[in-house]
Formats: structure tokens, C-alpha cells, sequence
């Protein structure tokens, strides 16, 4: 694998330098924020009380910086952000900034079910240090989520964001997908820099890839299990795209991938094949990573992933209830996808 | 139709007197609350700038409190609980304590995703004067909702709550149906006197109401659209069941109804046909009630029931955002399913 | 339990007599087709090797024959009737016509994927001795199957039928729920004389009953699990509805439950509990079936119920590949729901 | 684009020349049937009077025949088999092996809901001249299908058929998903050569190449909509895993692809620019199918394919009942996702 140094000049030959830009979208000179690469979303240790363990925090980061990531996503699904309270959200953000490389990217979850509640999380996420914010779509009144309410929803946190905005469509865990029609409407505000997607249907990326394809916009998968379909169906059209239409940031350019929490360094070179087109060896890899990634999302959720992170030398620990621990026999199964895949 | 006080004494005759039981279950000596009857969830009013309205609010109250309903549920789904600030929620609770009659129940929705911030809602909800908590299943890691988590969450909540607690399984906001053989177990804690049932299946609430038979445990309906049903299948048993078994209050015994903010009369009155066995009468009317639900409820949601509202003589007022205003096509929808029922 | 024929006089009181209306619909000058009552939907038959067994099915006829149902649906869904070939069909049904009691009715799947091919089966149902056709909704172009190609295929089978047409919706089986709009078009067909509606959804039956309520239609309900509350729903409004408008049948009038093959007393009497307005002891037994129907119906499907049949008496045997046997460990939960609820 | 001539040399090139192997299976000495390549699922031509047009079959066929298609699926979801009868569906097979080019592979669609029935059909297409079938998940009793009972059903078609069979999951037509663990089960059976996977999630595909990587099992992309990221995920893995393994067909291989009836040329330059490496062009290609492609399956289905096929020369015409001709409103909608993307 390659050392931090030169994997960081191969991404630099692929894509453009990352330019942080926060603040500078309302002149409407800049170029949206280039957001492409790998993002752990952190887990939030817990002790045995259920307090927020912030130095473990420190600690995973520390052990996590040492990969060659893009960043970090901080209360994302896997951060258990509806577990926290408002200042815990805060504060974690907080102490991500301080622990993790100055050079990396922080995107922090600032959804809430309400506009209003999603506007100021938002502010005070970008006053306590992150680059960018991931908005999930909300989700309680899924019913009444049409495009319009979710459009209206979002153009008022980008209007009010002091940082950019990336869009979070998660369907495991809200029941609802960002539709494409609404994608495609808000990938032209100067403030929306692109879309985690964590569906995996890949027939849709290719389609919002496609239809944003003159709109700066950025798709991250989210999740390693369709990373490579996911570049496969995206990233290469940047520079194709971009010299015919002059923008440069088109296509999947990445992964937020909760694996890369335990499979860091695997995970990032799953990202390089991709981007050298290494096809083969990357297809390789990619089906060692279905198996532990599935377990460690749909299958096992946070609990499996936190048992897992004790397993490679991070700090796991329980989750907040109502989650709950793993059984034995939960735990065997888990580590069977691991094991069997060559991993553990 | 009855007046509220004949109404009063032809519940007292079917149902046993109400007994507010705060506190006293942990010595087990008393039988758990009472809670029949029929609740409006009551709607969170907004100003134009989506501040809450306490005055529309206690005005709302004064009106809805002439009919004969058992008392009022407070952040329901319908009372937009997961817009409101922890703050806001207590404070609407309070407002409506005072405001409503002496005589009625106050239910009060205290559910948050994590069990410890539903405890702490619960006690803080205690202590601004509900009679009882409503607590909906935590949702957002639904795939991680087995038996076992959420029996652990009602435990944990009802161990520490000072006031009674009813589940809430409300699967058209969670994507979760809390499983009957949790329900059934958690039938037998002291402090969980009931569940409000959402879901409109009335096979599942003949079980419930079947499974529970021997432990005082309460079935409401959660939509006046099957209600009847819910009382056919449930609400007879009482007398007989009691008898058998000693208790007293097995069986659905009520509803908590979006559609009573509009039409409070109705409703009630076909809660006293079918308690007084008047079955063709109640059929009739539970017929007409069923468009006119509809659309307050899955249809149009709490747009639609706060625009109905302002029809009949209440304020109901702007949603908070994301939700929207109805466009007028949806509007004339919503009247249709009113007039073509003989309500407007 | 009362007799048969004390039976035959409760239901001639409560509803009108039978009158064999075949053929007279195109005149337009008579009443519809009462359909009213409990139906078995009758199970095929199958040797070792897997020939329908012919003396087995009239072996079983003969003892179902004893019980007051309406008569027996053949080729529903539990009739195995997708594994069987045009002919077996036929044969089945012209079998059960020859076994069957005289007085009975005799209500035959007819449904294929094709419009045509239903109008033939429908055909020749009727020319080997069905009463009416029991038609399920086409299902594998789900996706296209909208109202209006719904009510177009309705529509022609009912056109070309020389017998009464029945609607069947059973979304477990077809993935799709006949609309309500299609249905309240449909009822409006001369020879459209009711729906099986086997979807468990009373708020949906409701509104069946009532917007169809000037049409002479009938609605049987399609399991055992939700027969009370479909009676309270539906049927007392027969009397009411039929002074005002002018018609007999409307209302919830019986039902097509597979329970009835092996509890076929115990159905019969709960028709006759809620026929007569003995809500209290109808409750009791209702409850008590909900975990023997579900049993027999989704969760061990026609495998249960065969099993079942084995133990009661009736020849139930192995069911046409791909559907398996149960195993033991099945074999146990399902003998619990039986037992527990006091039948074995 | 190539020619047919230096197109067929490039497929060589990557893919073993076909071998047909038909009858070879049962003694074990030769390798699985090559199935690699593009086909296009064949519509069945009906007069105005709705029988089946055997001259528009043989025209559509000709056209059909001068591109680089592997071969032709026969009576698969588009070809309407379930409205046709027995003797239809082997006459358009019949009819389809005498008009198609001697080289290419006939791939007949034999699934029917008994497993008798369908190692009957099995049979009798392999008589008038199939290569190999494809065999539909059996589905209206899908809560019964489980991966035992599943599996049984296909290995009992295997056993008996005299021609390959390659597994079909299209859960958008049955609500089913043939199980992965069967899939892997299945993949040993020497007369089990792939699988035609039409849900589109391309994470399972990668999981079912991995898997089976040892079988010489071969998947086909069920859409055009996720062709390029099937290969991706799979196709590349020939080589090398050839190499370590022993078998050379594993991967993603190729695509039965409804939108080939129309763009055949251009399905098939996709299918070349990926088994060529031409990432960059094939992802411009890839999306401007998926709409297209979108359009003529599950937005509109058969009829949105066949009134396409009007507009392309070939002869679409009417579907049987139930299935209806477009309204003007959606062939507006239809023609925009072909005028949008350059190919009206």
C-alpha cells in the first residue's frame, strides 16, 4: 500500500486541490468546495455509564489519522447522533476538530427533523470547527416528504449555512429517498456541494451523476459495498465532463463507508484502484468487502460495528440504549463475515 | 346527542370510575389507570413566524373542552413533538394543564430516541402535570428495534416514570410495528397501563386485546377510522373478561383521534353507540367518518388537519416547516371528503 | 350449537333467501346474487405422487358437508389452483359440484394472468356447475395494474360470464390491493355481485361497504382473523341501509376462511354470535381463532393448513413442489396455536 | 461502432468461444455453458385481435438479428408468457430458433408455479430447440418460498431438464429475491449455469460473483440500467480468477436487456466498451440509457416498450388485456426520456 505522501499526490493528479471555501459560495465566484475521497463516519464511544467518552474519541482519532482519508463524518447515522443532546453534538464536533489532522475535511451531521432546528445545529456546527455539513433528510412525516417540502427544506439551510451543504439520503434508517427530481433542483444551489447516498442502488446514482452532470456536484457513496460500481458509474466522467461542460468536480468521488472505521487502510486502497483503474484488483478487494461491510451495517448496525472496532484495536465500547450488545451468537456470525473473508 | 354530564354518568356505568393513580402502582397494591375514553391529539399552534401560539392554544382548549372526551393527548404525532425544543414540549404541556378542564386526563407524549432522554421527558412531563406518559418506539435505527431492545426501553422508561405509561406504535410515522409478544410482556409491568395502537390492524388488536386479557391492559385505537372495529373486537370483553379474571379494564377502550379536533361530537357520539350497543347507528356514522379521517391523517396529514380545523371554527394555522401549506387542488380534495360525507 | 336446519332459518331471518340468480343478471330486472355466509376455501387433495386424489376430496366434502356454511369456495388461493392444469381445475371443481350438498353454493377461482384466459375458465367454470366465479386480481405486471386496467379486465370477464363475478383481492398472494375506487366502480356491474377481500384492513372494508351501500354488493371478508369486526362493520347496516335505499345485501355478509376447514363449527358459530347480536360471547371465540387462523394462513400458509386438516379428521396430505412440508419444529408452534387456545 | 465481424473477435478475445454443451452436463467431463453476452428479452407480437402474430415475430427477429447480441431471451417478463398458453409458448419458441441466425443462443423463459410444471415446460422447450431456459422464481406463494423450498424447486428442474438452466430473480414481477445462500447452493449444480438478477442492486451481484467464483457461475445484468456497473463488479474477475481457480466464467457476463429491443446497437457498443476497458465513454453511454432504459421497464413496462419499438422500426402493437396502451399524457413522458438523452 502506499505511505500517506504519495497516495496523497495520486489523489492530487486526479482531482483538483482541495480548496476550502467556506464562506465564499454567496459570491457566487469560487468553485464549489471539492469534498472527493474516503470519510470514516466516527463512531461516539460511550463509558459504561452511557457518558460521552471523549478521550477514546481522541484516541480513535489519533489511530484513524494515520490513514490516507479525505476526512472525517461526525454524527452520522453511526455516530448515534439522535442518541446525543444538542451540546453533546456540539461537543463532539469540537473535539473531532482538534484531534484529527489539520488537513482533512470535517463533515458534521447537522440534521433535525425541523428547518428551523437544522439551521441553527448548522450554525453552531460550522462555529465549533467543521468544513462542511450532511443534512439527513427528515423523516418522521415521511408521508408528507414530497419534493417540494424537501426542497424548501434544504434551500433554507443552504441559504443560511456558512459552510457547504451536503445532502444525506439514508433509506435503512428514514424510510424515505431524496428523490432525483429534487436532487437534480438542488444540486444548483451555490451552496450544495453534493449528496451522500447510502440506498445503493447504483441505477440512481448513475442517473443524479448524469443529470448533475453541469452542476459541480458530488456524490459519495455510503457505504463500501457498492464503492467501486459506484466510481465504476461515476468518478471517471470528471475530467471527460469537465472539459466539455468547465466543471470538474462531477461524479461518485468517494465513499462515506462506516468499514473504514475498523478496514481503513483497505478501504482507501480499494479508492486508489479505482482511481488508477486498476479494475481487476479492485474488483478483488471490492468482494472481500461486501461480506464485513453488510455486517457491520444493515445486519449488525452500530453494535456490530463498535464489537468489531475492539476487535482492530479501537475503542468500541456499548452504545446508548435502546440499542444493545450483541448476543454470542450474533457476535460468532459476525465475526464468521470477517474471518472468512480473510480479515480477522 | 347526549350532554357531557348524562354522557359522563353512561361511561361511569360501562367503565369503572376514574382513579387517578399517580405514583401508587409501585406499591401493587392498586389497579393501574383508567384510561378510556376518546382524546383529541392536540395540534400545535404557530404564529406566522412559526412561533408557538399558547393563546390559540389554551383558545383551542376552552373549545374542545364542551365535549365529553376522556382528556387530551399532548405531542402526539399530531402535536409536531419532533419540532419543538425540549423546552417548547414542557411548556405546551404545562399551557394545556391549566387550560383544559379538572376532570380530564392528560396525556403527554415523552418519547425521544434514546431511553435516557425519554426518562428524563417523562419525569420532567410528570412534573408540569401529565397524568400519564404516551411513549412512541424509538425509530431511527429501526433495523436494530427486535423484541428485546424495546422491551428493554419501555422497562427502563416505566421502572423510572412517576406517572403511568402507555406505548405508542404508530408505524406510518417509524416504519415499526411494536411486536405483539413485546407488547404482551410489557403488558405485565405495573406502571405500562395500555398501548395506543396506530396501525388500523384489528386482527393485531384482538390478539392484543386476547394476549393481555388477565393484566388490566388497555387497547386505544389511534385513528377514529376503525374505531368501531377496535371496540367490537375489545371493549364488550370488559364485563365478562373482569368477571373471569378479576380485572376490569381489558379490551380497546377508546381512541386518541386526529379527526376529534374537528368533529369532537362525532366522535364521542360513536363511542357512546357502540358502548350502548347501539351497533346499526354507530355503523352509519363510523361509515361517514371514514373519508373525512382519511384525509386529517395519512391523506393530508397535519396540514390537512389544521386547515380543517380553521374550517370549523378552530385555529389551526401553519405547520412548522418542513411540513407545507396544502395547494389548492389538495385543499378542494380535503373539502370533498368533508361535504360528500355531510360534515360541511 | 344449533342444527342445521334451526341454522338455515336464523340466516333466512337475518337475510334474504337464496335465490339462484344465474343467468337472470342481463335482464336487469332481478336482485343480485346473495352471497351471504361462511365459505371453506376447499383444499386440494394430493396422492404421494402428487395426483389430485379425487375420492379424498369427496371424502372431505362429504364431512364439511355437515357444517351450516353457505357453501364452499374451490381454487382460491388455499386450492393450490396456480400448481393445477386448466383441466384439473375443472375437474376439481365438477368433483366438488357432484359431492356437495344441493342447497349449497359453489364459488370457483377462476382467475388467470390474462383477461381471455379468465373468460374462458370462467366459461367453463360455470358449465361444470360453479354458482359464481371468484376472480383474483392478475398480479405479475403488478407495476402496470392500474385501476383502470383493473376495472377494464373486471369489466369483461363480468361482461362475458354467463354467472355471478366475485372479486378477490389478496395482496399476501398478488402483492396488489384492488383500489377502492376500482372496487365502487366495479360494484356498479349487474353481474359484479361482491368482493373476498382477504387484505385484513376493516377501515378499507368500511369504506367499501359504505360507498358501494346503493349497489346491492357484497363484501366477504377473507380470513377468520377479522370476521367479527367485518360483521360490525358491515353487515348490521343491511336493515337500515336496505329500508333506505333499496337494497338487501350491502354490507360485510360473510366470509372465506380457510380456519373453516378445520374449525368448521367454531366459524360457523362465530357467524352466528355476530348475526344475532351476541357481541360478548362472539368476542370470546373470535379471540380465541386469531392464533389458529394466522397459523393456517400466513405463517405456516396451505402446508399448516393441511397439517391441520390431518389432525382433525379431515385428509389433508402433502401440497404440489415448490411448497414443502413443515418440519418439526414448525409442526410444534403450530400444534401450540392450537392448543393453547383450547382446540387440541 | 464495430462491425459485426471484428465485434464477434473482440468477444473472443475476452470470453472463451461458445461451446455448445447441451446434454454434456450430466457426465461431468465438460465445462458450464459459456452464457456471456448481450440479449434482448423478446416481446411477443399480437394482432389487433390480440393472437400472437408469428410474421411480426420473424421481421422483429431479422432486424433483431444483425446486431452482436449473444442471443435472444425468449418468454421472459417481456415476452408476456403469462397470458400466452402452453402451445403458444413453445410455438414462439419454435418459431424464434428457425428465424434467428444458427449462432446465437436461444434462451427460453420455462418457469410456471409447480415445479411439475415446470420441468414439463423445461422439456418441451429444449424439444423445439431452446440452448438453455430461464426459470422464474415460482412466486404466488412467496411467504412459503423460502431458500429450502427454493432450492428443491430449482434442482429438481436441473436434474431433469436436458438443456442448461440459468436461475431468474426479477423481484419487481414476483416481491421475491432468490436468497443469495440458494444462489450459492444452486451454483453446484453442473446443469446450473447463472443467473439472470433484475433488481439492480448491484452490492448483491458483487456478493454472488465473490461467492460463487469457484462454480464457473455466470451472471446476467436483468437491465440495462446497471450494465456497466455489473461489469465492473464482475466481468473482470474472469481472467484472474480464472487463473487461480481453474474456471474462466465467473463474473458478470453480460445482460438480458429489455431496452436492447430498441437501442440494440448501442447496448451492445456498451457492452464492448466495457469488456474493452473504455471506462470514460462507457459511463457516457451508461447514462444516457438509464433513462431510456427506466422508461421502457417498470415506469411503463411492456407497453412503454412496445410503443418504442413502433417508433424504432420494429413492430411493438398491442399488449394482451390486462395490460393497456399508453395514454397520450404518458407517451409524451415516454418519447421525452428517449428525445432528452439524443436518441429521438
Amino acid at each position: 500500500m502506499l505511505g500517506p505522501k504519495v497516495w496523497s499526490s495520486v489523489r492530487r493528479g486526479l482531482s483538483r486541490a482541495l480548496s476550502r471555501t467556506m464562506g465564499s459560495w454567496a459570491s457566487g465566484e469560487g468553485r464549489k468546495m471539492d469534498i472527493s475521497g474516503i470519510y470514516p463516519p466516527v463512531t461516539t464511544p460511550f463509558t459504561a455509564t452511557a457518558e460521552v467518552d471523549y478521550g477514546k474519541l481522541e484516541e480513535n482519532l489519533h489511530k484513524l489519522g494515520t490513514f490516507p482519508f479525505r476526512g472525517f463524518v461526525v454524527q452520522g447515522s453511526n455516530g448515534e447522533f439522535p442518541f446525543l443532546t444538542s451540546s453533546e453534538r456540539l461537543e463532539v464536533v469540537s473535539r473531532v476538530r482538534q484531534a484529527m489532522p489539520k488537513d482533512k475535511l470535517l463533515l458534521a451531521g447537522s440534521g433535525c427533523e425541523s428547518t428551523q432546528a437544522t439551521v441553527e445545529m448548522t450554525v453552531s456546527m460550522a462555529q465549533v470547527g467543521a468544513d462542511a455539513v450532511m443534512v439527513v433528510t427528515p423523516c418522521y412525516y415521511r408521508g408528507r416528504m414530497s419534493s417540494a417540502a424537501l426542497i424548501h427544506h434544504y434551500t433554507k439551510v443552504a441559504d443560511l449555512s456558512p459552510i457547504p451543504v451536503v445532502l444525506y439520503s439514508v433509506p435503512a434508517n428514514t424510510g424515505l429517498d431524496l428523490p432525483v427530481d429534487a436532487v437534480v433542483t438542488l444540486s444548483q444551489h451555490p451552496n450544495i456541494v453534493g449528496i451522500k447516498d447510502s440506498g445503493g442502488d447504483v441505477t440512481r446514482i448513475g442517473l443524479i451523476v448524469h443529470k448533475t452532470r453541469r452542476q459541480d456536484f458530488q456524490v459519495l457513496a455510503g457505504s463500501a459495498g457498492f464503492l467501486l460500481a459506484s466510481y465504476a458509474v461515476g468518478l471517471m466522467s470528471q475530467g471527460a465532463i469537465g472539459g466539455a461542460w468547465g466543471c470538474q468536480l462531477a461524479g461518485a468521488v468517494g465513499g462515506v463507508c462506516a468499514l473504514a472505521n475498523v478496514l481503513g487502510a483497505q478501504v482507501c486502497q480499494l479508492e486508489r484502484l479505482c482511481l488508477t483503474g486498476q479494475w481487476e484488483d479492485a474488483q478483488k478487494l471490492q468482494h472481500r468487502l461486501i461480506e464485513p461491510n453488510t455486517a457491520v451495517t444493515w445486519r449488525f448496525g452500530i453494535p456490530g460495528l463498535k464489537k468489531t472496532m475492539d476487535w482492530f484495536g479501537y475503542y468500541g465500547g456499548p452504545c446508548r440504549a435502546p440499542l444493545q450488545e450483541l448476543n454470542p451468537a450474533q457476535e460468532e456470525v459476525l465475526r464468521l463475515d470477517f474471518t472468512s473473508n480473510g480479515w480477522l
